[in-house]
């Protein structure tokens, strides 16, 4: 497993002193990224924070196995219900494991496809539904509160949809001591896979979350854990020249605070790693977004996380990030080794803007187009990095997702921020809660209707 | 037809004068607005930009239903060759109009599929044609300029996979005078549809770079330009109350340049609007994103597009917009009227989570789920603002579309910028070339080479 990560043009050497790092910057950061370290190990020593451990539980990674081994063949589709951390890593495993939608080629008993319900756009919902069969779908239902209402709503749906004897096809992951999931799963016989307390959504991908439907859609989940682990043992290494977790937030650390980037551009050149781009979103937004500091202090910090595909966007995105505000540092996600070069024909049809493409590859031309994208952001003084997988497969992707993880933890001990609460999306729960009718939230129906009273007023 | 923009979320009255505008300060902008339409008026009447006069080019309409008629039955598989402005436009109208991958249901010569190779990633390229079958696919290659490289590649991966009579199974999109592409489709005959000179790639989806893809998956063109006609005459309207795109365009320009919001997140909460607001994110990044103005004064102007789903991103991206800089507009795009309910059965479980949606339905909770996150923002001081479709059919997408246009066009004349050219890429484009061996380019090819040679030294 090798994962490397470079950071040479976030340097002012590379692209000038206002918006690159000077070597005395990077120096001076050092002895933060390695409190940070001892930080966050504090932490999870004292069991607050759960992730770090995730890739060596082998039970529950021989349980999974177990179980998927024991139900495979009686279905050809994987229906997940789960939203935000409860979908995303299922996305990230199934699009960079087995390529992105709409092109996985046909699905059977051996190769079901994954159809993730983390929406209730009915819309969504009902074409879903329509496009499986209820007796050759499993269903996977994933609330760690065993209550999230977007989840409860398409899952009492889909449920209904299975029959009478749809218990048999379903299977849960959620909370093992609390919530009304784990109840009716108790009820109705579910097989049920628990989520640690102290492993967040958008840090669970390695837990039941991720590795439930991981394994019903044939993922190799040892692998993935194997290759997590061996990024652990790196993520702990207190020496910023071989812990790339490490080095890579204080890089993207000192870019976002020292230069002003309020914006990250996670940057794939690879159609798989769109799903893994989307789940570091959350992991980003989620984690490093908020009000206040472990003191109490008023801060508002948040670098907002944006995807962009290489080479597609290149032309959508990259004029702006070319000429527009120098407000953003770009991640680029590459992959050293691919499965297949992708050989374009050596016939030359006379064409002068076709025929010096002949006999390379796709895979060529897509490594170069990233090079000389990261070249011209350079010469326009625009800050960039990038990480590189040797290969994509289980080892590289599960050790660059508990990368990722560890990378987040570690900003958020140098921000001196909770990376591992989302107060902020209460409120509109609340108003949500209210307006649905549910108990114990007139106060927040009340509250919305005078909101709407204001609006009307306002508008005249 | 009925589009409806709300602003009561970007005033003063509601999120406060720090973040919100004042009355006066809207007053005060109204007479830009109507100079900024003017003054694109007189640009179209020049006949320097074409895309307000697609929806009226019947002729056209015309012959690309003819020939979708012609050839139905013949394929079950369209797949689309092109890159940016050439794919975009195709997703936007498939998703909105056939609903999103991967839950569009079987596909038949009846009801094709829309297969969009817009990467040169092999992972992408060779997937796609081990789900295709070369006798039931027909192939739409896009390029306006006739020889994009990434649109070369993939397609002459293609043309040989689809083998010696492939030629008639193969349709082209470009400009009528010039390219390489104009040159095959000649010699070998394949029918071909041109790109007017004065609509750009990003303005292009009713032109037929986005209206032969369109046709050829069952989209009813007719009424998709007919909503669009339809908003290009209120989009001409001197009346801010009655011109939702003149409206819109001032209310966005003075959110950003005069409260600072240098992101704009587009909000859909539809499914069905995702591929839409990919459409839409290099509208904006493309057209705005620029260094200079006319005048050539540089500025660095831009504002950041980023996606969001609603209510999947509630669980994903929600905390920072409520928590962190408050640095965005966040602009809903919501559906009045949606096709199904997606109701919720009746039974109650006896469960306190689950039992106050029995009965209810999922357009409720997503309709619920939106006002209850406006509220949300406006009440931390967070602009934000929503367009409503009536429905979400042919007219309504067409309008939309062409609403948004208009609307960045009015942008790109109140910020005195060129909307409608892309200078920031070319450096890319250019040390691609040298790198891929195209002749005339081994300058750029040398320039990367000292670039190479310099991140070398400052690696150490």
């Amino acid at each position: 497993m090798k994962i490397h990560f470079d950071d040479t043009n976030l340097r002012a050497a590379m692209i000038g002193d206002v918006h690159g790092l000077k070597s005395a910057e990077i120096k001076a950061g050092q002895p933060e990224a390695l409190k940070a370290l001892a930080g966050f190990q504090a932490l999870v020593e004292e069991g607050r924070y759960g992730f770090p451990h995730q890739p060596f539980q082998t039970a529950t990674i021989q349980e999974i196995e177990r179980f998927g081994a024991q139900v495979r063949g009686s279905f050809d589709t994987v229906c997940l219900a789960g939203i935000g951390g409860s979908a995303l890593g299922a996305w990230a495993l199934d699009c960079g494991l087995r390529g992105p939608h709409p092109v996985q080629g046909a699905f059977t008993p051996t190769h079901p496809r994954l159809v993730i319900l983390d929406n209730v756009d009915p819309a969504l919902t009902l074409a879903a539904l329509e496009s499986m069969n209820p007796k050759k779908t499993l269903v996977v239902v994933i609330a760690k509160s065993g209550a999230t209402a977007e989840t409860v709503g398409a899952f009492l749906i889909v449920r209904d949809w299975l029959g009478p004897q749809g218990a048999k096809r379903i299977v849960a992951v959620t909370s093992e001591g609390r919530g009304d999931l784990k109840v009716l799963a108790t009820r109705e016989g579910y097989p049920t896979f628990h989520v640690p307390e102290n492993v967040g959504g958008r840090f669970s991908v390695l837990s039941p979350v991720g590795l439930v439907p991981a394994a019903l859609i044939g993922v190799n989940i040892r692998k993935l854990c194997k290759g997590a682990a061996g990024m652990t043992r790196l993520a702990w290494l207190p020496d910023l020249a071989r812990n790339p977790a490490l080095r890579s937030a204080l890089m993207l650390y000192l870019s976002w605070t020292r230069k002003n980037k309020p914006i990250q551009v996670a940057f794939p050149y690879s159609n798989r790693l769109w799903g893994t781009a989307f789940w570091f979103r959350q992991l980003w937004a989620e984690s490093l977004g908020k009000a206040k500091t472990r003191q109490g202090e008023t801060v508002h910090a948040g670098q907002t996380p944006v995807a962009a595909l290489g080479t597609t966007d290149q032309h959508s995105q990259v004029q702006l990030y070319m000429e527009g505000p120098n407000d953003k540092v770009h991640t680029f996600w590459t992959v050293a080794r691919p499965a297949s070069p992708g050989r374009i024909p050596r016939q030359k049809l006379g064409l002068e803007g076709f025929d010096y493409l002949a006999g390379q590859s796709l895979a060529k031309l897509l490594d170069v187009e990233q090079r000389s994208t990261a070249a011209a952001l350079a010469a326009n003084h625009r800050p960039n990095c990038a990480f590189t997988l040797d290969r994509l497969d289980e080892e590289h992707l599960g050790a660059f997702l508990q990368l990722l993880e560890f990378q987040t933890a570690f900003l958020g001990e140098m921000l001196d921020i909770n990376a591992f609460d989302q107060e902020g999306v209460e409120l509109g729960k609340k108003f949500t809660f209210g307006l649905m009718g549910r108990k114990g939230f007139e106060s927040y129906r009340e509250e919305y209707q005078r909101y709407e009273t204001k609006r009307a007023q306002v508008r005249g």
